[in-house]
């Protein structure tokens, strides 16, 4: 169900007839590091006046706003919403609508597992002019400093994002989530696939992949915290990567990497830091 | 087989020895629109005094650079290569292991269908530093400005990004073109799939698409020279795209976009300029 379906809780009527909608820049604010913002969203950012951001926005991006700038945090953090997304738009909506130009800031791209889609639907619905400004998605990021090209011809011939996130309405108790994935599609040979917000379910991941024919040795790794200062990369294999992600107490945000450009990092990131264990470890 | 298996036709021995190779900075220029650069790249090129291009760099991009940098440009046209990629990779090591600085810039992502990942192997062999800045890649570009959230819920649980350009060496005559994809993997519901550098294979791609059971009335688009002013989206559906495309004089470079996700452009890019189809015309 697409959240229009549900019933919008404000009266944009109410809202000072009259009033021209302010303008809303879904902003993608990248994998963390603020220099890998596009130079469009830094621009939007420098010249903000009201923003809402999301959890896995950085504070090194956020410092890039007026001081002056109103700041509202929407965030999300996995398992346990700050802010559910219904009433993320509904504040967005009423804000725009009394007529406030904002910034929605959104890790990574808004396109790419950002939901910005949802978000951008609700405006248009509304009658809100907007704009998206992409964003360097965390695969893309991550792939960068950990040395893992994500489509190398020897390798890989797709390169595919998937998320590891439980979709809505499937929390269950702790025992029984289901993480409702293409198994099929994401066990095929030759290519990289990178899963978003999947530590949490990393076992479920690693055992369906096995048992649906992705071979026991395909290199994977997860990387957590994509390019801040202390990035850091647990390699492995499918078999092995939830044990040593155990091990190692990787946490939330990282990704998984899974496919033939994990074992490249051996070459290309000779000089990187982060925990390096062979793919047989 | 990697061009790391090839030899090397330049004597590293040879060039100056005790001179420090010069660092290569790889970088992605994004997909068209100068804004859409990182901060990183866009400081990486203004003080760059030394450039290899490709093909896809827009003009707007290299117009960034200081006027005294030199630029060599490698570009590879569809078809025609105008410089074979290892001899890009020999000119790049040359030049770096002589002691020169420099920006090899190349189109979206350089981990991201840019063959950066062999050249990076080719810098790593020869003990040649170098960095990697991620860049927008054309998918995410044509995404936000066509209206097309590549990841929507209701439309997608997984992005796959592929090629339609043919393998090297897989040329014959015109008339029997090879497209190696997997086409049970592209297939498949409930994803959104992109395609870079498919234009001239369209036919072969949407035919095979719907052989291997993706249903006809599938929405699919061409996006032509993302986020350029003059981008222009061609929406249709996998059985009418060829024909369209054809009528419309569709040129690369332009991605193919194929999922539920292209008919929300109805409701989401509203004033963006292009021809504006139904999805069953």
């Amino acid at each position: 169900m697409s959240v229009l379906d549900e019933p919008l809780h404000f009266d944009p009527a109410a809202l000072g007839a009259g009033v021209r909608p302010g303008k809303v820049t879904l902003v993608g604010a990248g994998p963390g590091d603020p220099e890998l913002l596009t130079v469009k969203a830094a621009r939007a950012l420098q010249c903000a006046s009201l923003v809402l951001y999301d959890q896995l926005v950085d504070p090194a991006v956020l410092a890039l706003l007026p001081r002056d700038a109103e700041r509202i945090y929407v965030g999300k953090a996995s398992g346990h919403h700050s802010m559910a997304q219904d009433a993320i738009i509904e504040l967005m909506l009423g804000l725009a609508l009394a007529g406030r130009p904002l910034l929605r800031l959104k890790g990574g791209d808004p396109y790419i597992f950002g939901r910005g889609g949802e978000e951008a639907q609700a405006l248009a619905a509304a009658g809100v002019p907007f704009e998206v400004i992409p964003g360097i998605s965390a695969a893309q990021g991550a792939a960068a400093m950990a040395g893992m090209p994500l489509t190398h011809r020897d390798h890989a011939c797709s390169l595919v994002l998937t998320t590891g996130h439980l979709r809505q309405d499937a929390h269950g108790d702790a025992g029984d989530r289901i993480v409702d994935l293409d198994w099929d599609l994401l066990a095929r040979p030759r290519q990289t696939v990178v899963v978003y917000m999947g530590v949490g379910t990393l076992p479920i991941i690693c055992g369906k992949l096995i048992e649906h024919g992705l071979p026991a040795d395909t290199p994977a790794a997860t990387i957590e915290r994509a390019t801040r200062p202390d990035q850091r990369t647990v390699v492995g294999t499918v078999a092995t990567l939830p044990s040593l992600a155990l091990l190692h107490r990787v946490k939330p945000p990282a990704l998984i990497m899974i496919g033939g450009v994990v074992s490249l990092r051996e070459q290309l990131a000779p000089a990187s830091s982060g925990v390096r264990l062979s793919a047989n470890a």
